[in-house]
């Protein structure tokens, strides 16, 4: 059996796209009435520029048991017209015990996710519960995109030579996992210089980078430093970049697929450079 | 209008307990083939013996949409038969931003609990939507009851004179929100000495204390250690020990209430005498 990390590979290399579209509707900002349709139009016409689909399960809880209707349908619908594409559950879910084992089995059983984002906070017992899904993966968040990021993951950790912060920290717990090669590292395009020090740390770590378009992630630089030495191992994810392109309901899903397109472009093209630059060494 | 933990500390007054029962059913263990008729069975035999009831939803999406009707009229029915009771939805839920606003609709609005539990890795920012809502309230998950939260909320903060642990500064982030009194914290009862050091700390939080019962706990130290200086401000919570106490169908529900009472007494006894060594002294 692949892993789920192989799968994600190999769709990056299928679809030539470290592409993932963040699908996050709010019903007062999608410019048609029906959420299911919108989102199934946003899935049509990127999917042929993007190697993964992120649900944020934030948005459908927010519409209450219809939402989770729609969250269904949204998945089956990419299963239906991308069966190579990877779906990543973004629920960042974390707890223990049973409770964990519950939240793996709604992520992996009911909603049918291949990665699931979860929080390490309580350590690895958050964790493992996740990996007895072996066709599946976690992304541990890590390191966010967000200003007040810096109250807990920046904290630097008294006695460690390395001067490690509380998101490296939460980094090495992946890596002890690094055999199973399904879990991975959710690290925000924001702070290019942690991403590329988390890379050059953890080279062979799958990485989840939001933060992209709406947040502000200058693109060329975070496909640089997010990349390994081979040039992949990394999902871009922007949503309100790419969903609400344009409030139009005539050519939402156009402009959707313009800027799914241009942003796959600017990643391969930074790639590229990259690529010959080394070449040139 | 009323602070969510001045409700939490009236109803704690008012039913003279400060248990709070788990809702955290698995159809395969509970002993009658009702989901909803268990859950409803359960609010109904311990509701004069404890002040709060809290669902964790991973139980729910376990189940997929079935559950969160069953969520939805175990919340309803709560409401109806024990309306000065507290909620607490237990998912805890992390984001920032548009997502995070998200998630507080869903917890207040959909699910309409009093109080949710998040998680504050991201910073200020995955609190400050939930406070958006005046009567509602969050825990903030701060030092919990497993063995591997040492990974991460163990770590000892570089360069701070008192020693600061991570969760120490989660619970500092709690602080800056004292003045709205609807922010707690959530912290295990395995570790007493961390529970009374953080009282110490923070004389005025209201802790939601799990890890009583099927986790360890000891009932007497951890009411002692967790009680404020007026022998209040906390919840000790029992979700297996209670709606699991008997696997017979014909009596779960007395075994439930009889454990929830047992718990509401051992709570009750070690206050009193705390409080009679007190005015001893």
């Amino acid at each position: 059996m692949h892993t789920m990390f192989e799968k994600l590979d190999s769709a990056a290399a299928t679809m030539e796209s470290f592409v993932c579209v963040g699908l996050d509707p709010t019903p007062e900002r999608v410019p048609i009435d029906d959420v299911l349709a919108f989102n199934c139009a946003i899935v049509d016409a990127t999917k042929d520029v993007v190697s993964a689909f992120k649900p944020q399960f934030a948005y459908y809880e927010a519409m209450g048991i219809d939402g989770f209707r729609i969250l269904e349908k949204t998945i089956q619908h990419i299963r239906d017209v991308a069966p190579g594409h990877v779906i990543v559950g973004d629920g960042k879910r974390g707890d223990i015990s049973t409770t964990a084992t519950a939240y793996a089995t709604a992520m992996f059983e009911i909603w049918d996710v291949d990665i699931a984002t979860i929080y390490a906070y309580q350590g690895t017992d958050s964790v493992e519960p996740f990996l007895q899904y072996p066709g599946r993966g976690v992304y541990i968040v890590c390191r966010t995109s967000n200003p007040s990021s810096r109250y807990i993951q920046d904290l630097v950790v008294d006695g460690s030579d390395a001067r490690d912060q509380v998101f490296d920290r939460v980094a090495n717990m992946a890596d002890r996992y690094a055999g199973t090669e399904n879990v991975g590292l959710v690290v925000g395009a924001t702070y290019p210089v942690d991403l590329r020090a988390l890379r050059s740390k953890h080279p062979e770590q799958h990485f989840l980078i939001p933060g992209i378009g709406a947040q502000g992630g200058v693109v060329e630089e975070t496909a640089r430093a997010g990349a390994n030495d081979r040039g992949g191992g990394f999902l871009v994810n922007s949503s309100r970049g790419i969903i609400y392109a344009s409030s139009n309901p005539e050519d939402f899903d156009i402009e959707a697929r313009n800027e799914a397109e241009k942003l796959k472009n600017q990643v391969n093209d930074a790639l590229k450079q990259t690529a010959r630059s080394a070449s040139k060494l």
